[in-house]
């Protein structure tokens, strides 16, 4: 968890100005003083393009008392995914990274794995095999190394895994391949008042233990998808069961669902990477005003990965096509992204 | 909401005074520069008994980041039960008087309800029948006026019945019937850093629309039970529909269950008033050091209602037995608050 979050206070962004230039042109009649974000860039890894622009501007919008957009402070709730959004999520999720250790170390109590699928695919380093036992096959992995523990269990064993564990390709630790521009852009909306939530598909329990250090959300403001726990007495002590039972999908459709659960207010801004933020997007922007709807594009063969339509984790087809007349920004990550990952220490 | 939030802010409470006694004979060598506490009483509506006092050292010594118990503000969670706990749950549940109402708000859509239970009750103004019908009735009633709306439809419901809504015998508003003592801890806790969260039995949709103003707890704070809601389109703009299907019940095991849900972490501080909070202050208080664990005993037959062991409505029995191998605080409202209601305006 070495992810850097210094920022550069002293450069002064030609975006931050031209703001205040596109403001005073707007027809704000009276100089207001000019808020302690135009005496350092919040976002040194941005480029001074009309999507960093935009952010900014909604931003600024947002936060001025006395325009018409004001949103108090309660009520500016910001949601992030995660996969995709704040970290990688290429040739997988990390998680399914996670799911594969666990069967390899949990595998000498598991005989039967060695020829049961999709256990067994993943004891051989099949990745495509074990890519291949879709959906309900996941659901088998993430069971049977998710659950039967109990919640304390659970936070010790993904914490040392994410204090240790490599990608494959990168050689980077995972927590390492957070997004340097997001990182900058959660703190920014959180010294603007904003509440910072994140909204995922992954597990909320596999995210909480490292969230806080990581991205500065606690684990009160993750929202993820979850199995059942079941409240017992051990040996005189009150422990949460993890049960290989699915208790709720945080995807889709069920991201404005988990919003409402868990936040029960309807979030000004929402970033997400794929269809399964779609839904996330219109329910943050759609007969809400203000509200800002972002996509993250993967167009960074070079420095991350370019996918979209065609991939299978992560596909981005029927966002990239309403965004335009929806009004939400897609951001490259090639052309609006300085740098893509914090600099390793 | 006329709820009266003011303290007497010049007022010494003697509780506090005998609080820096107790500590500087524990042994506190090197004095410390008192907190601004001494300056106010925290808790006008406390009387200066034990329990009083072992709430405010619980706090200081939580608080004091020399101390042995101290606990970084991010980690102070205090959870906090609402039916008879914040506010009154006599002679039923609130959110009852809330179902009755809609019932008969919507009879007219529903001539069978004239002859099926336990709507026929509910319509006849027998309440005991309506009680009568159990668990399985109260959940149709529940599902009969909760669902088949969305959630913004049923937010105004609620806004709407809860500015105007009476108690029928009080005559008060029912947010007029939430503790004043109660209100000052949720205060006092905050002021001290605490993040204030209630875990209620109650459905959360009920409580969301209010909390804020009364409790000053946001909705993001709240934890209830709750229904299955289910995004749509509807005309073009997204909506969460209301289903009649139970989703999660927040009462018992389901508590601490709730609390790793919603917080993602145990609490140190827990306060209830039934034996449905008694897994809550057991997560809370046991192989969890520091922990507070506080019951709301209803004693006070003259100021409110007096109701223990043999309640249908907020029984305390199993908590009554456990509380002093526990340790936890048991509050007499009869000797332990001044006042219990807010002064009406």
């Amino acid at each position: 968890m070495r992810v850097q979050h210094s920022s550069q206070p002293h450069r002064v962004s030609t975006a931050v100005m031209m703001v205040f230039s596109v403001l005073i042109i707007a027809g704000c009649a009276q100089p207001v003083a000019p808020p302690t974000v135009t005496n350092a860039n919040p976002l040194p890894s941005w480029n001074d393009t009309e999507n960093t622009i935009a952010i900014i501007d909604f931003v600024s919008r947002v936060t001025d008392p006395a325009g018409p957009d004001f949103v108090p402070e309660a009520e500016s709730i910001a949601v992030f995914d995660n996969d995709g959004t704040l970290w990688s999520e290429q040739p997988m999720y990390f998680q399914l990274f996670f799911a594969i250790d666990r069967v390899k170390a949990l595998a000498p109590e598991h005989p039967e794995w060695t020829t049961t699928q999709p256990f067994q695919a993943v004891l051989e380093d099949d990745i495509e095999g074990v890519l291949a036992a879709g959906e309900h096959g996941l659901i088998e992995l993430v069971m049977a190394t998710h659950a039967g523990m109990t919640t304390a269990e659970f936070e010790a064993v993904v914490t040392d895994w994410i204090a240790t564990a490599r990608h494959p390709t990168t050689g980077r630790f995972f927590t390492d391949m957070v997004y340097q521009p997001m990182l900058e852009l959660l703190d920014y909306l959180r010294t603007k008042g904003f509440k910072t939530f994140i909204v995922s598909g992954g597990g909320i329990e596999f995210m909480r233990p490292w969230t806080s250090a990581v991205y500065g959300v606690p684990p009160e403001q993750v929202v993820g998808s979850s199995i059942v726990t079941e409240f017992e007495m051990r040996d005189g002590v009150p422990v949460l069961v993890r049960q290989p039972k699915l208790f709720f999908i945080d995807d889709k459709g069920g991201k404005p669902v988990g919003i409402n659960s868990h936040i029960g207010r309807r979030p000004i801004a929402a970033f997400g990477n794929s269809d399964g933020d779609l839904q996330m997007l219109q329910y943050t922007t759609i007969g809400n005003s203000p509200g800002l709807g972002v996509y993250i594009h993967h167009d960074d063969a070079e420095r991350e990965w370019a996918y979209d339509r065609e991939s299978h984790i992560g596909r981005l087809s029927e966002g990239l096509d309403q965004a335009p007349e929806r009004g939400w920004l897609v951001i490259s990550m090639k052309d609006d992204w300085r740098t893509i990952y914090p600099e390793e220490e």
